[in-house]
């Protein structure tokens, strides 16, 4: 588990109360509003820098501070009361953040709003150079259906989103394989398909002849509750339960699946991949594909006895430990296992590094 | 036109400044978090009166307010820096929300957000009699897709959501009714199969028996950028091109639908009703049922020579115009019409009132 905590602690919100002034640097002043801005909303934007801006009305306000990667930068007010201000550059891709008014966390008015670090918060998208692999294009789109299954081991009616590739609801006696794909601590069944742009990315991918034609599962976790500094006792079972024995029959019964091991893999991004290992090793039986995006690695010995073990997956940012993905990777391969890595570059324990790791692994799954 | 101005006024925020310090009146201490609030989180709350409490901890703050139902309410704050406060008693049901710090008009960080006013923002559930109609249940549970449409009009990739009922998605020939649903004035798709919970509506239905199995589509109605104002320059052609040239065969090539005038209906709630009234006019060939939520009323010569017409359903909060709805159906149903009213005992123009709508219009539909 030591392995895992390194990963998970980019994910919590960083506590410590770290004040900036504004740069004294130039800004390069070519700031366009967010694409994940609420609709006709101007602020926040972002510059050719990676500059996040906000401005917000607060006549009577005393302070007010963005507060984006764990540090708060501190906005001006001019005579009308609006305050105005940016951060440092951030990294290529999306990032939650949230306003400080007088001592005040409150999201942003001005963005839309994402779940991450246990509650929907704004979030806001700095232009990547690769952000076209999750634009909304003119072609085939897929659908994401919302659905909700009975958990007999939660007692609830429990809440996935499935993605289904364009052609699926035409009538067709097509079956497709289905990729079981986990969000990340503090993060639910919504992140994969909003922040993560699951859908978008897959379309974009069968659209060019990239990737098979597959379903994506996505659903809840943090089955047991998991709270701030509880991972040290965190339990796979109730998880493993709803996902293997209830989730994945109620797929199986309810799409038009390729309902066996070979058509079916398992990926997750940092706490999804501590799951993704945990659920693979403890169930060698019912995937033969898996992915661990920033979160933790598996060492040959581990999967060994693994007989219908197709692919495995890793992969981390170039800011996280891409090191220790490319040895593990490499070792798994000198053991003889077909083993793939991918460093993703400019990018931390972020978003964009599981968008491009979700971009990278479609195209090699059910081939 | 001018009928309607009236239902809409109802819709749009009310811009004058109203305070209001806190009520002297006793405040029942029977507080429990509302149903949709953030996950985990203990605020806001409501009492069995209806009163709204919320809690914002804002060391620095010159002061806050909770502004809800056009009023602002003073929160007052402790030796903390937490401000608690709560609202007059409020109508049953879904109430949009916001909270303002210093000035500035944030969302509540304690609750979900929903689309209304023209933006994702708070809201509150007041627990209502009869809210078992859209309680999640251990029933079949249908599916909401989420799917993106090509509109050659407008030159975009839209987004609808489609609500198929439970069963749609297992092997089956069966083909289903289709009721175009429009949400009102500054909403959105979302907000019909959010805070309108139109799927448990329909789930809970056809688990009693008391309505039959029928898909419902939703999606955005204002297609020409409506401002606010600007609804005297309403077109309504832009939207029913959408709806009816596009929107239409794309459903019915990619679902199993009954193609036909008499197995399809609209209906919308205030704005979406305008729409629903002036599509069904300029369209008498593609629905057969009609219903008006909140959203004006229909005469007996404009619809004379609607030969294919099986049901009109027009319904309001028995705080808006209730007479005038009644009235209209007795002039329809003397004109010989099948014609239903609908009023819903003690709510106004929100969102509680077209639940109910809904959940009665389904029980007449298709049969």
């Amino acid at each position: 588990m030591k392995l895992f905590f390194r990963f998970f602690l980019f994910a919590i919100p960083i506590a410590t109360v770290l004040c900036a002034s504004q740069s004294f640097a130039q800004v390069v002043e070519d700031f366009k509003p967010s694409s994940v801005n609420q609709p006709g909303s101007e602020f926040p934007q972002v510059n050719s820098e990676g500059r996040v801006r906000t401005q917000i009305l607060a006549p009577d306000a005393n302070y007010v501070q963005l507060d984006i990667g764990g540090v708060k930068y501190d906005l001006t007010k001019d005579e009308n009361g609006l305050w105005t201000g940016e951060s440092a550059p951030q990294d290529p891709g999306f990032h939650y953040y949230q306003l400080n008014i007088d001592g005040a966390s409150v999201p942003d008015p001005g963005s839309m709003f994402f779940y991450g670090a246990c509650r929907y918060g704004s979030g806001v998208e700095v232009p990547a150079p690769d952000q076209d692999i999750f634009a909304l294009k003119e072609v085939s789109h897929g659908q994401v259906h919302e659905i909700l299954f009975p958990s007999e081991s939660t007692n609830s009616q429990r809440r996935a989103f499935v993605y289904t590739p364009p052609g699926y609801d035409q009538e067709s006696p097509e079956q497709y394989p289905v990729l079981y794909l986990q969000h990340g601590y503090c993060e639910n069944e919504t992140s994969w398909p909003r922040q993560g742009r699951a859908n978008l990315i897959m379309d974009n991918l069968i659209a060019e002849g990239k990737a098979k034609p597959f379903i994506i599962v996505m659903t809840y976790g943090m089955t047991n509750d998991i709270e701030f500094g509880g991972l040290r006792n965190f339990d796979i079972k109730p998880f493993e339960t709803v996902l293997t024995d209830e989730l994945i029959p109620f797929v199986d019964a309810n799409f038009r699946t390729l309902a066996n091991q070979e058509n079916r893999a398992m990926a997750g991004l940092s706490m999804g991949g501590m799951e993704t290992k945990m659920i693979t090793l403890n169930r060698p039986d019912v995937f033969s594909y898996y992915g661990l995006f920033s979160g933790g690695i598996y060492k040959p010995e581990e999967i060994e006895d693994h007989k219908n073990l197709k692919l495995v997956f890793i992969s981390c940012g170039s800011k996280e430990h891409p090191d220790g993905v490319k040895n593990a990777v490499t070792n798994l391969q000198q053991a003889g296992f077909n083993a793939e890595s991918y460093i993703s570059e400019g990018t931390a324990h972020e978003f964009h590094t599981w968008r491009r790791s979700l971009h990278q692994l479609a195209q090699l799954l059910f081939k």
